[in-house]
């Protein structure tokens, strides 16, 4: 392969950047790890030998490259970087539990709710654009890396994606919803489920309501409205594979 | 008062930066407030008329500062910031629920794990010392406010807490406890509750199982645990206020 280069979103590869995510993408998808980059300050302990090991075991080039991790990080201290493809595996759009983030814009949001539907058994994905670039290096750091362990799928649109599924039930989670979370009982669902979320700022477009049921987190007047984090958390945990 | 200084957790004082975060504490808190910085830059629109109109009826004094404000927030888009006490009410020993964090460290996850508590009528805190700065202007940010809305208390140790309380139910949650929150029902509780969370690396103690009920939240074995405000959220969210 080509030299590395700084990350940017037309690559076709990311970075899990640091000792801890460069090991949980050896593990949790060793076949698009295309490179491991170490620094010459890395110590020799068991974290060290396991991702050797891995390296060896899944013939992936290993190379000390202290330059290159201080560019890639902007930090000094940064040991050990994994370069990933970005290319895994489509979702499957029969699976029982798709999470759809419709405009996702905040990066430490996205990772955490990545890890949160690895936790629940949402394990694809639909990202609707326009939308933040899921492979930023921030978001695989934020998912722990959560992000190689899912299917993740982007759509130009939600026409796009409803025209590529069929028999799903969607819950779009909106604010105003006649339907409180609650009261509906979300294990008896038989039809696979998909849980719709909006951007951060704005929630979905209020039209989003007539594609399914439109679902209310039940929360007092104090706030205007849930971190969407916390809100796609609670969903999902509501949703969960039992 | 004497002259406002940068942060430091050793004032009596915080600051809530931005014109966002000013209009909540005058809102929420207006008797905290000692003062109100502008910027020459800051638009004079409804905003703007609203914070002024906020201060003339408090009485809080205004002043120009735009040198302050970069100083204060380390950015030149800063336009407006509250300088607010600490000092604010002591946390309700009786009420029906507290969030009780131990040994949280997480700037972040604080601000969140704050908004949803107000969110879901959690409105007494304590905070289990060692724990992170919970006045630092950037949690105050991340909580959009929040944390001018709670009555939030700091105590030396677990004991320390529970010496000043009495009749409440703990629930502890951790990671490998036998009761799952589903199938606990907490709106059933009649005693006042306390939902205790651990540090977002090491979780609770094993041993402060013995001291109420320990809770797992159920979540399935790809990721080691949940992000400490998602977890916070789920549970807050089953015990909220009805």
């Amino acid at each position: 392969m080509p030299p590395l280069e700084p990350y940017s979103a037309s690559l076709d590869y990311t970075y899990a950047l640091g000792l801890y995510p460069a090991l949980e993408a050896l593990t949790r998808a060793p076949e698009r790890v295309r490179r491991v980059l170490l620094s010459k300050q890395l110590n020799r302990d068991a974290a060290y030998e396991k991702l050797t090991a891995l390296c060896d075991k899944h013939k992936i080039r290993t190379e000390t490259a202290d330059r290159l991790l201080r560019r890639l990080s902007g930090k000094d201290n940064c040991f050990a970087a994994a370069a990933v493809s970005k290319h895994g595996e489509e979702p499957n759009m029969s699976a029982p539990r798709h999470l759809v983030l419709h405009n996702p814009m905040d990066m430490g949001n996205a990772g955490t709710i990545l890890r949160t539907a690895l936790g629940f058994g949402f394990e694809d994905i639909a990202i609707i654009s326009p939308a933040l670039d899921i492979y930023d290096p921030r978001v695989v750091r934020a998912s722990m890396g959560a992000l190689f362990s899912l299917r993740v799928g982007f759509f130009e649109s939600m026409d796009d994606y409803l025209s590529r599924n069929s028999g799903r039930q969607l819950y779009l989670f909106m604010l105003d919803s006649a339907a409180a979370l609650s009261e509906i009982n979300p294990r008896k669902d038989e039809a696979p489920v998909s849980l719709v979320f909006g951007n951060e700022g704005s929630g979905l477009p209020a039209e989003f309501a007539s594609l399914g049921t439109p679902v209310r987190i039940e929360q007092g007047e104090a706030i205007d409205s849930l971190n969407l984090a916390i809100a796609a958390g609670i969903g999902m945990y509501a949703f969960r594979r039992v």
